[in-house]
């Protein structure tokens, strides 16, 4: 499968059509981009672990029954992938309090919550991705209820499935985004990546970052993290 | 009954106790503040129109089957409530868009929506309220699933009382404020005032605003508008 035409270029990712009009490639970037653009940085090798591990982390998904966007990997950068319209909702789900979370409402850093705690952010740059509610999203048009529904059940077996998975391999699964997009047939399924980029990694013994917080937080060795994780999930 | 000790003083109320421990004294105040108070005024006998409307409005659900934490009205600026601890989410009801979700959100200024939108602050100032999901009210620990359940009940009875209530006066319900608390026994009551400082009622020929909105966008005549609503109400 080859790339034809360029649709969209995002903060990590570029999209092309292909000569299927239900499939288009995905190409990852070396960019990493932080706070809403503001802090932007290329380094070389980013877009191959993001683009090796979110593969794995969808094939592993679709073997325990989530359906996704993902139909291969291609090369070292590139994803066939179904064309979908993306639900404008970027849904968060976290296991652990951490980042703006803990900033918004004054609550303490590491907490562990009785269940995951889900939240959606309308997704707009221009608007900085604000916090929405599920009326917000219903009434707004951005989701049916039906949708919000089904983006809140399949949000929470990814986690179910991903904490486990990471757990078994000495790391904690402390939150994560997902976004969700729909097919020619208005089929509902998970889309974008899983990735070091949209997911806080903690290893489970030392608390040691693995995930972007240390390119957000000059951490430093950031790909050395991302090369961690894969290191762990291709073992 | 007479006040005995002073309790708190809010932005627009003082409370005092009695010398039944159920039962305190709310004293409504003439200040005005807007934008998390950093917009004040003092305007005489505003704290009489909203004790007299808020008396009138809490008869009036309560005869409708809504209970709340008012009593009776006792003077002028006084009434005697039901003791309560507040839950700490201020409960925003919108039947028509305007305000801070129209800048929030990117959304047109008027829409009347399909059915009442309810969102959840987490009342804290020095936050700013900010906004909140269920998820956050649940597992931060400021409502249970049932008190969350029993709110949005409550709000959406609420909102349909008061909806027709003032269409049958010339005026539109277009967004308010609830808070709810919990008496000695952990009944879950609503709580706090309703009024032109809690609700937005436009005039409906004329769309004249008749609430507080008066003061915070400078639009004159704000205790005209207040006493207009009173007239409506009293007639």
């Amino acid at each position: 499968m080859e790339k034809k035409d360029f649709i969209y270029e995002g903060k990590a990712k570029r999209l092309y059509t292909t000569e299927d009009p239900d499939l288009v490639i995905v190409e990852y970037k070396d960019s990493f981009t932080a706070f809403n653009g503001v802090k932007k940085a290329t380094m070389g090798g980013k877009g191959e672990l993001n683009n090796k591990i979110s593969t794995k982390l969808f094939e592993y998904l679709a073997s325990k029954g989530v359906e996704s966007h993902f139909v291969r990997q291609l090369d070292d950068i590139h994803q066939l992938v179904k064309r979908v319209q993306i639900v404008p909702l970027e849904v968060i789900v976290r296991n652990i309090t951490t980042g703006s979370l803990c900033k918004r409402l004054g609550v303490k850093e590491g907490m562990v919550l009785v269940r995951p705690m889900i939240e959606f952010s309308y997704k707009n740059d221009e608007l900085g991705d604000p916090l929405i509610n599920d009326d917000h999203a219903i009434l707004l048009g951005w989701a049916t209820e039906e949708e919000v529904a089904k983006i809140r059940a399949i949000s929470i077996k990814v986690d179910e499935i991903l904490k486990e998975y990471f757990a078994a391999r000495g790391v904690t699964l402390v939150d994560f985004k997902l976004e969700f997009g729909k097919d020619s047939k208005g089929n509902l399924m998970l889309a974008d990546e899983i990735s070091p980029d949209t997911c806080r990694f903690w290893d489970s013994s030392t608390g040691d970052r693995l995930d972007k917080d240390r390119f957000r937080k000059d951490l430093g060795n950031v790909l050395g993290a991302y090369e961690e994780i894969w290191k762990k999930i291709s073992a």
